[in-house]
């Protein structure tokens, strides 16, 4: 038996370059980017894109923020960084001090900003609406740019609304979409649709680049069927305690679970403060490894800020110190988020932001 | 017109304080401690530690793990630190270190821990289990231990399940449950029962010593009557886009939103990346101050990770780099959490992890 209390979260960076790989074979012969944006999905945007710009040779990043790029463009010296929020007078400052960074334009308030910039030494992209209805110009804004500044650019790209649903009419809708304005407005331009979910739906969805980012974290942005991603995110915590759960007892904040027998409950040290969602509380599950066999534990009662209360009744010779999985191979971000009620994008990112972990990478 | 991209936390420290000030008063003459675990909320628990020690006198703190607290040891030179989540293998660098770090222990086996440790020079506190079935020695456990062992500590502790209901059945139960642990095994013990919630159950909950918590946060832990405190978390975002949305047209991820007739949109530049939590897809809400009057827009579709839609039909002369409130004093993080299916200690302590935040005190 050991004391332990802080929760560890794995980052496996073999299997993460492996989901690069399998990717950008996937779509070849379009280039494959990266997508690191949000702290690389919480995982680390430093160490993630060095070991993609070292190991495998990838030389496009995708970040959200400005700040976002300029925490890794050293170690990532020859590679391009797409900035998709664009360039605003909050980031500026960065644009100017790194030319790696190459804003994706969404809107002509934002061309004209960035036109009175004075920065005539790089080509921004420019983002392009096909369906999504999020950031892109609309065509008829595309129809008012003149030739000119329509040259100026260096990518033109659009995104994805139903990549992850194979036969949904959206994504006929918007390669439809896509073509056509292409042709129409930046017929000699490379050209980009697809995210991870895009690589799946076929060649006519690859373009000129891909860029990869839930898939290569080992999301599965195919749900239609099994996914072939390698898992890259393990989080366990240590049983702090172990109890008997009197017959009749109640558990957790606002009394919402009520023992109709006699249980033995495990007290695993992570919470919501940690990123576990508080939505998992009385539906989610962790998992217990004893001698190579595994045994699921219901959690009971509320998630709290720094706690997780679990049914182990059933689990054998489980001793404190104990660690309880809450993601694993066996137990995927995908299958939290569902038990959850959201998606692995949003679990993962979340998970990654924490600082209490003992954070340790693999590979 | 700006062109901006970046989301901003406003932590407003003056009505922390005055917080903190209103709740020791209610609970005198109990000692008033302050919670600042999981980075005080998010809040950044250097600041907030430092700014209660300093201008409010504060010399008891409350943590979860023992190397949050060594973040702010130091500028605290003469408190007392309480670790919740006790001591074990992993954290016990920490406690020799730092000597101003008290264990709180919950369980025999982590006693035997610190007996084991040799670090004499200090007496932790204890946790009972009054009624939330969480950390705690059981009775049983309790009367097994030595008369030596049970004067070991410094504090016997407690926790409160259904504080935030005032006439809940479960608030009697565990204050009755206490004083008869109390008298009968530590009957000359400092104690504490009560955090944020239980200061406002009345005199018998305050005890020797009240943990100042959520409500210090601004959070309603009363919420049977109006909240009494001051905000404290302000988050806005800029708009990034504004478009037309067709009649007919989908919105976001999966196409979970369709006009029914012709909108205007507004794309503001944060997202669950953010920590704005998903689940305010297609039922939140975000709102625009236009010249002093309070506007309304609800969130369509499904928030993204780095974006979210709101439909500004009706919000007069908004434009491209206007501010849009995610939540602030006239839309708090309750009433955000209500919106997103929470409670508003998951939300800021959520929103306070990120880094792409453009963060700034206010005191």
């Amino acid at each position: 038996m050991r004391v332990l209390t802080r929760p560890i979260l794995e980052i496996n960076l073999d299997n993460l370059l492996d989901n690069y790989r399998m990717l950008a074979d996937l779509a070849k012969p379009a280039v494959p980017a990266a997508v690191v944006k949000d702290d690389a999905y919480g995982l680390g945007a430093e160490i993630v894109a060095e070991s993609l710009y070292q190991k495998a040779g990838c030389r496009t990043f995708f970040v959200a923020h400005a700040l976002e790029g300029q925490k890794f463009a050293g170690e990532t010296p020859e590679a391009q960084i797409y900035v998709l929020q664009g360039i605003g007078e909050d980031s500026l400052p960065y644009f100017r001090k790194i030319p790696q960074l190459l804003p994706v334009i969404c809107c002509p308030e934002m061309l004209g900003f960035w036109q009175k910039c004075g920065i005539a030494d790089r080509q921004p992209a420019i983002q392009i609406e096909t369906g999504l209805n999020r950031l892109g110009f609309r065509e008829d804004e595309l129809a008012a740019m003149s030739p000119a500044e329509r040259q100026s650019f260096g990518l033109v790209m659009s995104h994805l609304a139903c990549g992850d649903e194979k036969d949904h009419f959206m994504n006929a809708h918007q390669i439809e979409n896509f073509e056509r304005l292409k042709q129409t407005y930046f017929p000699s331009l490379k050209a980009s649709l697809s995210a991870s979910d895009g690589v799946f739906l076929g060649d006519a969805f690859h373009q000129d680049m891909v860029r990869l980012g839930a898939a290569m974290y080992g999301i599965n942005t195919a749900p239609y069927r099994q996914n072939q991603m390698k898992n890259v995110v393990t989080v366990k915590a240590p049983v702090l305690q172990i109890a008997r759960l009197p017959k009749g007892d109640f558990v957790g904040y606002s009394a919402t679970y009520r023992a109709s027998s006699d249980r033995r409950i495990a007290i695993v040290s992570i919470g919501y403060g940690d990123g576990l969602p508080r939505s998992l509380s009385n539906v989610g599950k962790v998992m217990f490894d004893c001698g190579g066999k595994l045994y699921e534990a219901r959690i009971i009662g509320r998630v709290s800020m720094d706690n997780t209360i679990c049914d182990v009744t059933n689990v054998p010779d489980l001793k404190v110190g104990d660690m309880a999985y809450l993601t694993a191979d066996f137990y995927t971000p995908d299958d939290v988020a569902r038990d959850a009620g959201t998606i692995a994008y949003e679990l993962i990112s979340r998970l990654g932001k924490n600082t209490r972990f003992d954070r340790r990478y693999i590979g």
